[in-house]
């Protein structure tokens, strides 16, 4: 965008040389179903600000699959919005949260949380989560009122680097917040991937009950925006609407959203798109570890992080979009793929073809 | 919604009695236009945040409308967020914005711009609009450190009374500003209606040489939503898209804002429908005017004020949607009438009727 | 202060010529009994940060005058920033707070509250005071999630133009928050002058009961600097060294505070010092009065707002400090003499005398 | 104090049983100047706010001293005030200050920087110091307008644990910062210590040419309270005064201040005191290594950290007030020792002779 010339991401849109971008898991539009439920729908008039009979009864659908009838549930546009909401309205200005060090709230939303005053203590995290070790050592330094008081634990399922939690550690995080007085917070912006992931054990509802509020991601799994927070704790419900509305979150056409989560809601398709994404990432994962090569982490989610050498990643990159996550050594890198809803499987097919060719002209 | 049962406002939808609200131009979808688009474009991958292709072009062809190819523009979800944002990335920490005391920013945004740190001062405004006398009645009073420094002046155009700007008062505005070393910033929520009403002799590029900062409203005017923001002061556009990320308003999926906002101006859209919610306005003043009635205010677009009596507007309730603004006397009320890009003239039309049949009644 | 070329007070210190300023209360440094404290127990350590022997000696004492002993009381530097602190501890993000127009968070602290994230609620008011029908009208606008939430009223006694609270006053307006889920704050930069006014009513354990959080102004009546910050609401009490240490008002040598509260009240010398300055304050309005002239309003603490003639105002400033208050035609303005501790009485009988001088020369 | 039963730190004030605390440089009043000269102005009529005689005065010695007459001077009451107004008026809201881990501000103010809505990006830092490699790996990693954008570097002479920072160093620091754009703020709480430490060999005069702006720290060498903002870098200057009144931090009885930095710097007892202190801290290191003890760091300011036998601190504690600053092995920790401007050598000789008693018990 020659609009901001003070940006430094590359800024150019995909070029057309490129077949496929795994970049991430919302290069597209919606789901088709998506955009459907909207045709039908656009020229009934409803209420706004969320109080639309969508909205409405797709809160009734989404209170059944958690199975609380007592959660509130709000709808946002994006997932930096739903954290910096979430964060400050629950914490008092002297209170912190603590959070890993790779956690999107420390390091991809432009300081959004200390923008609403509050102190992100930062616990380092080889796998992205957080156990209640982690959140013992902060609550041990920090001992008097010259210090912030820590009081929300932020967690992502799936992390950054796609691990998900099973749901003993959730459990285990859950009781060790619960005796300590503090609030236990999940980021679901990639929730379907963690919950249809081959490793989980965790259901939505036993979800629901382990924390105090969460948020279920849409826009990267299948709808063009809208992340639906989630809130069981009693004290966290209070005048939400207050703070949704002044932080310019409460859309005037809140039918949107409402739209969304409910065709995403009221037959599954959230969970059958996320599991298609990840079948795409485990196909992914499998051909690559076939060809011999290794992985930064091990993931069972839409994100995958092979490792393969510069030459080949270089070759790779004219055919497929990707990011390098990180160098390894002087001759290898680490890459990040992502799939999606919109994955297709001759696609992944494709690519493995193409490692492999590359592969052996390597050799 | 019974999630919230702290909220005062009415919650249940439009009961089906009603034929038709004119409680506001937000109770449709989009403008089937934008639908198709969206279809059109769905499986495209594009790069995300606001750097796909159809932002892109969105951007070019507005900066030509604009005759302004140095204009910054940006798109964002929503109102408040425009104006939080806006406000926030242009002041410093002890400087204040000035306002009509009907202006959006001061009443109906939950103190969202204090809640970035901004004092707001208010002038009292018998139209809505703000004049020079007003802006200079505030600076007056600020003199030194012990009080805020205003800087920064919000209007609407149209105002939250219907009312517009003529191109003298603007100019005279912007005049004004520019002499005392202060920006002007303008709400363009329902600027499409402002613009193509009657009495309006002011054009788009010369409204963006006037003011500072304005932004384009297309939740109001046809979009699912989304407003697009034109920076023209050079201070100003820095670094903007980290303002924009830091309040939670850079949609992963930005193509959704990009291609309404390509819709609405690639082929003057934007001008068609907001000229079509007027002449609605229109005629349903004439028609109320020829009744005998009487109007709060003097609007030419797509906002009415007509005073009723309130036997009348109970009436009426039963059939049509609308807001009661304000008590005139014991036996009338001023109510509010909106109309959009998807009102009907068979809707104004039995309006109308209807509400001859029910005055005749009364008589 | 060739400091900052940018501030717009008159910035020159008093010129030898004047002999006595009545500009405001805190042109001197502190009463004798407070230095003499001050070198007495000089080089006694101890601990730092408020938990000195003689700020909890002070809070002892203060809590029998208070006859509450469950008041929790904290010692600040300054009016701005007791108000600043108090105010962000109570109000969650969307919540706001009701004052007077001519309120001194208004007017005169830069935006400190609204920097803190809050909303002022304006209510005009010709005497500086709020009624439970001024606070009701707020109430009465403010209705949906749309809007702030009142939930504080911030009241001043005496106020910025000297005017008190009555008993029955406070006890109504007391009696309407607490029915409405209101906290009331009463700020007391004043409080001294305020309770041993002539035409005052209210005794300090009668104020303690009427009012959720308070404080005592110092600064004002005697110590060089110092506002005690008495919390009798419980739920405001918590946490609340952290509000301070966080807003950077935790003082390290906090003894300085605590040695001058402790000198303050333990005999009296807060009452017996503001005293003296409303009697100073008697003595100028009577004289003033005698000569025939009218005030802009009735006042028995210690600032007064004589009208007098434009001549005489520019004579008398020669020789005296003050401020022109307001203009009230074109021959006359009222001014504003502050009276103090340190006021003498012969100061004022030149004071009446010179006015006498001047008036006679006139007519 | 039962004021506040949340609170954690110990509050009982000092034992009586205790001979000295070497807890910290803030146990005592102030120097004994200092009183002497409130005690002769006591009486003056000043201007309020910081316009007073004195504080201009003070403001032109110290701009002597400075070598610097552009250098704008502010004095503030503490250092947490101090850091919280310097960073805050400097930064916008998306840019962040880069700190040590240790550093003051990222530990020990209750978040105060991150409530005004800045992230501290920290380094781990070995020796409280940073080097401009620590500060470069920060840069390298914030990117794009998803991260924050670092902005100001915020350093302390001496730094908390009593390090210091040499000539060649701070002008290292310097020049990295003015390449890459940042602002370097240096903060002095400990200031006179450090440029009177015997390994020092950085002059005031030297120091304010290689950052944009520091405080000279008062409260912890010999004043009441007080720090002094020196602002050297034209931008940072504009205004300031708005920002210290916004936050509380501008005192009516300015003089408090001006006189104390005029008591301070006048006769240069601001160095002596320093120097003093730093000498009683050599003594001490000198008595404590020559009975065979070894130190956490090497540090020729007034903050030593021995480390000892527990059975000794234990022995130590009945007589003596310190800190145990962190556990070394099963059997050692290390002990904090501050000396200041009121320690006396009588008082340092009979430590050394209490430890060395206790040193021939245990073998």
């Amino acid at each position: 965008m020659s609009n901001s010339t003070e940006k430094n991401s590359t800024q150019e849109h995909l070029s057309k040389a490129v077949v496929y971008s795994f970049k991430n898991d919302y290069s597209e539009g919606a789901h088709p179903s998506i955009l459907e439920a909207m045709m039908e729908t656009n020229l009934h008039q409803q209420e706004g600000y969320g109080e639309d009979a969508y909205s409405l009864e797709a809160i009734k659908i989404m209170r059944e699959k958690l199975q609380s009838d007592q959660a509130d549930i709000h709808f946002v546009a994006g997932g930096t919005q739903a954290n910096l909401i979430v964060i400050s309205s629950i914490l008092k200005p002297y209170e912190s949260v603590i959070a890993a060090d790779t956690g999107h709230i420390n390091v991809h939303e432009t300081g959004a949380i200390e923008a609403t005053g509050h102190k992100i203590n930062v616990v380092h995290s080889k796998d992205g989560k957080l156990a209640p070790k982690d959140v013992e050592s902060v609550l041990e330094f920090h001992t008097d009122e010259h210090m912030v008081k820590p009081r929300l634990v932020y967690i992502s399922n799936s992390t950054e680097i796609g691990t998900i939690y099973k749901k003993k550690e959730l459990e285990e995080l859950s009781l060790f917040c619960k005796s300590n007085n503090l609030l236990l917070f999940l980021d679901g912006a990639r929730l379907g991937s963690a919950l249809t992931a081959e490793e989980n054990d965790l259901s939505l509802p036993e979800l629901a009950k382990l924390v105090d509020v969460f948020y279920i991601g849409g826009t990267k799994n299948g709808a063009l925006l809208g992340e639906a927070i989630i809130i069981t704790n009693d004290e966290a419900k209070k005048d939400f609407r207050f703070h949704l509305k002044q932080k310019g979150a409460l859309l005037a056409k809140g039918r949107l959203l409402g739209i969304q989560f409910l065709t995403l809601f009221k037959k599954n398709l959230f969970f059958h798109s996320a599991r298609h994404a990840n079948e795409m990432a485990e196909r992914l994962s499998e051909g690559i570890q076939s060809l011999g090569y290794k992985f930064l982490v091990q993931s069972t989610s839409n994100q995958i992080f092979p490792i393969l050498p510069n030459d080949i990643i270089d070759q790779l990159s004219n055919k497929y979009g990707f990011y390098v996550w990180c160098k390894i050594d002087d001759k290898t890198s680490a890459i990040r793929l992502v799939t999606s809803w919109a994955t297709k499987e001759e696609t992944v097919n494709s690519f493995i073809k193409d490692l492999e060719a590359l592969s052996e002209m390597i050799e």
